[in-house]
């Protein structure tokens, strides 16, 4: 009779529309699950004031962010505003093969490449309860011009339109559910009879 | 965009040797889900002192159960000591359909056929954390011989055989644990995109 006390590790990729919540979602999953670890992307991009090594990002080189992808040390990588995101490959598999659950916090490009490359790993979507709602929340931060909330509430249209790639849907229509939601998604994906340890 | 603040119903089912706790995980389980409802089974035996009809079994003649298994009325069915147990399928499809999580406490042969008909179903196997602990608690019942937990011990590595038909295993070590993982496994399962509501 197999014992399956030691739990399985869980690469859990989570995306979802600016304005849905998902940072906030996240930071309270952080907070309540003992053994979560939240990835460091690599990127050719110049550190922010106050930003450090090996914490926010790791900070490369053009060359090296290309050589890291042609070797495939990348799980996912995309391009944003001129700069290039990666995450690195190594210290995620690493994590998850110790029994670790490894948070990606991306979009859905590259939810896609890391679904194929690691077709274990589980994809969850963070959304608004509806379009009203996260129109409001995006004017209650008042940091955003009137212009840009338009923008942002026309991307959303192309952002839902990935939902279906994803496993799991979470409605963030009272943050604390959601958060509930999210733990429950990953405690639920450990007990998989197809992850259990020999 | 779609709203998906609606849930989706689910159809679980729940297996498990005995001794592993399963019924105290139910409870526990029912206790602390608002929509849940369990399954009354269709019977063939006569009732017990004390046993309400409709409320512990539907009784019905044999000739009555076999015309419902003929006419596709139950979900799945077993013989056990000579008498026919079932599961009518009504009550639980319309259930499910009007948003409710409905259980069924049966063993493999009828989650095969569950399986089967339903593959939208949620199979859940709740086993004893090992072979000694389950030894102990069969013995701490003081209500089985030790020919009785003899015959168990050699019941359960059949039963565990019947593990990977299940899509989750839940270890019930602590109790409290046990019931939280199948509550996780019923909320993930009502996110996922493939139940989504349009």
């Amino acid at each position: 009779m197999r014992n399956t006390i030691r739990r399985p590790g869980l690469l859990v990729v989570i995306s979802g529309p600016s304005g849905a919540g998902k940072s906030s979602t996240l930071r309270l999953v952080m907070e309540r699950c003992g053994d979560i670890c939240f990835s460091v992307s690599a990127t050719t991009r110049r550190p922010r004031p106050g930003e450090e090594e090996g914490r926010h990002y790791y900070f490369v080189s053009c060359e090296r962010f290309e050589e890291m992808r042609r070797n495939g040390e990348l799980l996912e990588c995309a391009e944003y505003a001129g700069d290039f995101y990666g995450t690195p490959a190594a210290p995620v598999l690493a994590g998850v093969a110790a029994g670790q659950v490894c948070v990606l916090d991306i979009e859905a490009r590259g939810a896609i490449q890391v679904r194929r490359c690691c077709p274990d790993s589980v994809l969850v979507f963070i959304s608004p309860p509806d379009r009203a709602e996260l129109e409001r929340r995006l004017r209650d931060r008042r940091t955003e011009s009137e212009e840009k909330i338009k923008r942002r509430m026309e991307a959303l249209e192309e952002q839902m339109a990935a939902l279906p790639l994803y496993d799991y849907q979470v409605v963030n229509d009272v943050l604390d559910d959601a958060a509930r939601s999210v733990l429950s998604i990953i405690e639920a994906e450990r007990c998989r009879t197809s992850r259990a340890l020999v």
